[in-house]
This record gives C-alpha cells, structure tokens and sequence, in this order.
C-alpha cells in the first residue's frame, strides 16, 4: 500500500540559507530500493484572507510579482512570521493590505500550492464584518499594492478570462461562492 | 497607475541551475526609488489534467510528495519538456499516469501557483472520452503512484475535508463540478 511509497531521506544538503526561501538537495530512496535526487524548496508557509464588504463584494489586490514580471490580482496574502498564529498573521496581513479589521475571521482550509518542489502551505481564512481601523499598520516596505473591490459575479467572472492568473485566488473565489451560497 | 509598480531587475545572478528548478538573486528598483532583493525560483511550467471517465468520475493520482514529506491526492500534472507543447504534455502524462488516452482534450486555464517567489505556470486541461491504452508508455522511472476514481460529489467532500491539500487538485475539482453543470 501507499504509505509503502515513502521515499527516505538519505542525505539533505543545504545549497542556500534565504531571507525568505531556501534550497536543499536531498538524496532519498525510492520504494524500489533506487536512489534519486530531489531539490527542494523550504518556505514558512502563507496566509491569503478573503475580506468580504458589507455590500458582499470581495477586496482583491493588484501587486506587481517579480517571479512572473507581471501584474497579478489576488487576494490579500502574506508570510507567516517566525513563532506567528497563522490566524494572527491573516488578521495583521489583512489590516497592512486593506488597512481593514474584521470581527468574524473565520479558517477555511490549507493547501500546498506547489508540492513537487515546495513545502509552501497557504492557511486560507474569510474575513466578514469589516471596519476600518484609523491608523492601520504598514505593509512590508518594498510592497506597492492597489485595491479593488468587485463582487463575486465579477470575480468569477476575473478567474474564467483568466484575468486571475492566481491559482490561490482563483480556489478561493470559488470555495467563497460556494460557501456564501449555503 | 499601477503599470509604474514594475519592479526593474538591475542585476541577476544564478546561484543554483538545477535539473528541475533554478535559483536566481536579483536586484530590483522599486516604484519608490529604493532598492530590493528578490528570491526568485525558475520551473519549466507544468500541466494538471482533469480526467472524467464515462461514469462521470475523476482519476486521482495519489503520490509521494518528497517537499512535504506526505503522500498527497492530485489530478494527473508533470513538467512540461523542453519545446514540448502543453497540450502533447497534458495526453503524454495522462498516458504515464493512468495508461488513458482521451478522445477530447480541452484547455480551461493557466494559473501561477507560487507567484511570491516562483514562475511556475500550471496549464489545466480536461480530458474527456478515455479509453485504455494496450502498451502505454511509462512514467517517470522514479514516480510511484496510485490511482483512484471518485465521483465529483466524493472529491468535492475530499477538498473539503482537506483530504485533497493540493491546491491544483482542489481548484480543478470545483472548476470541474462548475463546467459539468453548464
């Protein structure tokens, strides 16, 4: 059976020591007895918050990704810091991003958002009942972002044009219609 | 407008170029003048394909996934070759995967799925009227794998009970259910 399919953890080599990511060469054993090599990305793991207006609408935001060299539309996200309660790091994240708080924070789901080279799992939470706060906390400082507020029709609508080019977005615009339908 | 968020690469150096993954520093301007450090992972991209047999289920592939240490349920996904299209990717790995080919094969979407630090781009696919390939080529020789079918009601439950952690595997399963019911 499946968990017979583990492959063992023979020698892990530590090529880079990032600011946010780090890179490691593994060397394990297959099931068949084979060797392999697997390089792999570690990451401490993300939030994304879809903050819902009392007008229903979802607040997205518009960020340039140097990975991809291009604009993306997303839902607010961000790193978890070292010793941070995801659920904290949603609230701050969502508060630096929007400069919203929000009375109802509520857990959907984790997911790993590239399991074949990386351990990067994002906690996706639903932020209801918002309000401004006064005087919101800074975002990281290197971060230029825009907001835009739609409803779930057109943020559907964002993800079939493919205008949403962001697969942790794109699940939860989906996973949100579903939910606030029930 | 945000087009003036761009970040302007001013250097870039490769520390690691590996079989699968890149790993590259660059030095970046930012909208404000100042200047930054990105970490920055290159992938050739990959395909995930949605398989629906003629009972209407979908194949999952279930697979060790050696970055998160467990063993995840995913739709049938892998790299895309050099200069290989990613249509011929999507029938090749549903051919290695689950010894399928497909009659009708049809793009829904691209999607990043780390746009934080990586360029991965998943090409989604759905592959419908399968039928049993007699000698189908093999996988990867280090990939072991193994197959499920559930019903869309089943791996809707499985996504939300987060049995299905992935989140390709996740989005294409609502994606499915959304498209089916037109």
């Amino acid at each position: 059976m499946l968990d017979n399919y583990e492959e063992k953890s023979l020698k892990r080599e530590t090529l880079y020591n990032g600011k946010i990511i780090s890179l490691h060469i593994e060397d394990v054993e297959l099931p068949d007895g084979n060797h392999a090599k697997r390089e792999l990305i570690t990451h401490p793991g993300a939030v994304a918050i879809i903050p819902i207006t009392s007008e229903g609408k979802i607040i997205l935001v518009k960020q340039y990704r140097k990975a991809l060299n291009r604009t993306l539309v997303e839902i607010p996200a961000g790193r978890i810091e070292v010793d941070e309660a995801p659920q904290l790091t949603a609230i701050r994240e969502l508060e630096e991003e929007t400069g919203m708080g929000a009375k109802k924070v509520t857990y959907l789901q984790s997911f790993a958002t590239s399991p074949g080279f990386a351990d990067e799992i994002i906690h996706l939470y639903i932020a209801e009942e918002l309000f401004e706060i006064e005087n919101p906390a800074a975002g990281d400082e290197d971060e230029f972002i825009e907001l835009l507020e739609v409803t779930i029709a057109e943020a559907e609508n964002l993800v079939a044009t493919g205008e949403i080019f962001d697969a942790k977005t794109a699940f939860a615009i989906l996973f949100a219609k579903h939910e606030l339908k029930k």
